[in-house]
């Protein structure tokens, strides 16, 4: 018996969090802007669901730091293995592949989604988060690329954030993959070696030149004393590597781009051409009126998963943050993505090219928070109708009086605790920040009226207000009216209380 | 090698299914129209994620067709089973006694996510689907189930379905139990007969009164060949609960409800007792206004979930459909819950009474849907711009002219796919329905001018409309002007094909 008395502890498995009210309000304002800018540009929404099968997945995640592992798996009783989605970009490639009859190409589709990563969790790493993604699918062109780097940089713009805050920059990896032969990283033998090479690049925001040119030799031990083997490059190849992604503020145009890469690279055919590439989506984007102050093309970005073919692009914020250890940084990357024009092909087998790209959700909350460009949605709590006496009649009437405040638009409820203790409800108000409380006792029943207290107006005069103006100006924190005034009064006192917020708004 | 390129097989696990634009546009409205309800109502968003450790859901599910199994589990690195939450109620006892002191009591939320239920999935039953919740935390009374009930009424008639349309359906567990009592099923050696007894009260809506005598009795055997095993209940039994559940539009007040118990079960305290209380909510809502044309008691109304502990409540919607089979049946249940009362106690070993229901979401469009209450959201596709020539100078030039449509506020994309074949174009305007399509070959550029292609008045024109009428005030379905007035003859031609909608909508 002791044993199925013990309680359970209540708690969330690690890397999982709870929702406020105010997380939740907020987020479906930043993601009701960002849909507007998608829509603009053409796009409809389509979602696929949580799971898919593992193999459908594919093994795209970059260095997870668990063996095999990355994604949460369950085997059906089929005996078949499912996953949680890791991102949406496979499931969409599945999607279009499954529908590649029916659907009409080019396909430019949006959704918001959570994902799932089976992974260590740490500070702002979660194993389950929302990411936003806009793809264009059977688009062979680099003006698709274009479009979403323009997409990028206006969803920017329709969240607050201003000019010369943000950047989005642009690669290709085919002008890696022309590195890494023209440092004699190419050929099949090398894929392990390039992949290391890649994400020690891609580290360059998080450890600076520094850390990446130890990542690319023999390694990297952090803080904690953990090693990080590096790819074994020698002097030479680290130093080419150096010059390329160096200078990240990097001022380009379509020439300039290629002209540094052949700089470095001696003109090398492949870099040279990819080179070109990427001069023509920075052209494009020009002649629609962007320019490097908002799309520029940056060496250094390389994006961390595998499937991408082409060009990648990444959102950064340019502001200044401190992070955890106290440092000053830029504040980083909030999405990106890139062209993966084999994900279709190899459920089809037929050429589908397409690019797209994803927004972190919480990470670009939180950027938006410290700019002070979230206002927090201002909702105004519930009138809460108080219980003076608990019989059925009573209640009937609270309830009837509720209900009638409800139908005339105004948000409201009864108090549901213990009504015996009014302290308690008093108390619960103030809690909630109830604006107006109704009181209704069985002598104001008898003579047919009812007690409305302004709380905001009570709170303030609570807080001796000693100057005379503000006194004259002050309403009645609590006045008693007729029953069948209520309404109109409880309406009255809500608009004073809103011309007050919006004259403390203005100051 | 051949086996490399065996292509994979697109498809998604059994009872998944993707979304589609029209069908998330449909959900968010009616998701949106919800909300509004629940705010009203005093009701503030709180979420939680879509894992849980496993020993915090507990295991209250109704009959899973896989014994130990209903839900999805994964064991996490430390040892620890998690899985992903079967219902959004579990979880929110475990949030609410995670955070117990900071919380404010009563605690009054809503949310809608997705659950997941590892089950055999069948037509209209899928292994993830949405609810929409709302629940009081904290609240002991009759009146907080009053509420809840009178919410889902309220929701019910704000989504647009008529009154006499649906009904509430109002029960209360402590009914049920007497019952159990008086007809000799009390005590612990008989809880697992009493479940059975209750699974089989519960399929009334499935299988009719003759249906449920079966489950009660020896068994039932489906069309199909399945035998289900009964209660192995005795004939006046069986007639005893025939009696409670046979009308189930039982007119009542809260006099007769208990009426109609007392003179089946002979006054038996407890049922009696129970039957009281259902009266008190009767009584409330019907002071606010709420008569039994919208909330009634009803003997037959149990709810799967093992958690409920008093009042349970369901919105059945009363309209006639045609069901796989053939037969014309109502509707039936779209949502409902109950009382909790043990569920936060189970991790804070202190009493906190809680109510709350759930609506299935998809469950609830498919309704309406059948209603013809859901208008699909009326989305404009976007303007095309169309690519004549592909070099990087003239792609610059339609990139400007898409952009400068969508600094206007107007819905336009740039053709995205192989712009070699003309007719691909126009068949994906014609496929999506874009409203118009902008060309400029290199005769119309060094004119200075672009063709503008009205689609909708060209689709109406050819299909060869002989009425005078019509064709003088068609109009043309194609111009040519100055890239200077490309912006304002856009705009006038969407005005006009949004007036001729107004228009035929009118009709």
């Amino acid at each position: 018996m002791s044993k199925k008395q013990q309680k359970l502890k209540a708690r969330l498995p690690r890397g999982f969090v709870d929702r406020s009210a105010e997380d939740i309000r907020a987020t479906d304002e930043m993601l009701g802007k960002i849909r507007k800018v998608y829509e603009r540009y053409g796009f409809d929404p389509v979602e696929t669901p949580a799971f898919e099968y593992t193999d459908c997945l594919g093994k795209f995640l970059p260095d997870t730091d668990r063996p095999n592992a990355g994604v949460f798996s369950v085997q059906d009783d089929d005996e078949q293995w499912m996953s949680l989605r890791y991102d949406l970009t496979a499931p969409l490639a599945r999607h279009v592949s499954e529908n590649i009859n029916e659907i009409q190409l080019p396909y430019r589709t949006y959704r918001a989604g959570w994902v799932f990563r089976n992974e260590k969790p740490g500070p702002g790493r979660f194993r389950q988060f929302m990411q936003f993604d806009a793809d264009t699918v059977g688009a062979p062109g680099v003006q698709a690329d274009a479009e979403m780097c323009m997409m990028m940089a206006d969803t920017m713009e329709a969240l607050g954030i201003p000019r010369g805050q943000y950047v989005i920059r642009v690669n290709n990896r085919k002008v890696l993959d022309g590195v890494m032969e023209a440092i004699g990283l190419g050929g099949d033998e090398n894929a392990e070696r390039r992949l290391t090479v890649l994400r020690a690049i891609d580290k360059l925001d998080k450890f600076g030149i520094e850390g990446v040119r130890l990542l690319l030799g023999e390694g990297r031990k952090d803080e904690s004393g953990d090693f990080t083997r590096g790819a074994g490059l020698g002097a030479i190849q680290i130093d080419m590597l150096t010059k390329l992604i160096d200078d990240q503020n990097y001022e380009n145009d379509s020439k300039s781009f290629k002209d540094h890469l052949d700089y470095i690279f001696d003109s090398h055919p492949a870099v040279s051409a990819a080179g070109a590439e990427i001069g023509d989506l920075v052209k494009l984007v020009q002649s629609a009126g962007y320019g490097i102050d908002r799309i520029v093309a940056s060496p250094s970005i390389v994006r961390g998963l595998e499937y991408y073919t082409g060009m990648v692009y990444e959102a950064e914020l340019l502001f200044d943050v401190t992070n955890e250890k106290g440092e000053v940084v830029q504040f980083g990357s909030v999405g990106g993505g890139g062209r993966y024009d084999g994900l279709v092909k190899r459920f089809t087998g037929r050429d589908v090219p397409a690019t797209g790209f994803s927004i972190g959700v919480s990470r670009l909350m939180t950027a938006l928070k410290n700019l002070g460009k979230l206002n927090t949605v201002n909702v105004v709590a519930p009138v809460l109708v108080t219980v003076m006496d608990g019989d059925t009649d009573a209640l009937g009437r609270y309830q009837k009086m509720v209900q009638a405040l409800r139908q005339a638009g105004i948000r409201a409820e009864m108090y549901q605790g213990n009504w015996k203790k009014f302290g308690n409800q008093l108390k619960y108000a103030d809690r909630r920040n109830c604006p107006i409380a109704i009181i209704q006792g069985s002598d104001e029943f008898e003579a047919g009226e009812v007690q409305i207290k302004d709380l905001i107006e009570g709170k303030r005069l609570s807080e001796e207000i000693t100057d005379n103006v503000t006194w004259r100006e002050s309403r009645p924190a609590q006045i008693q009216v007729a029953q069948n005034k209520l309404i109109e009064t409880v309406k009255a006192i809500l608009a004073s209380q809103a011309e007050d917020r919006r004259r403390t708004a203005a100051i």
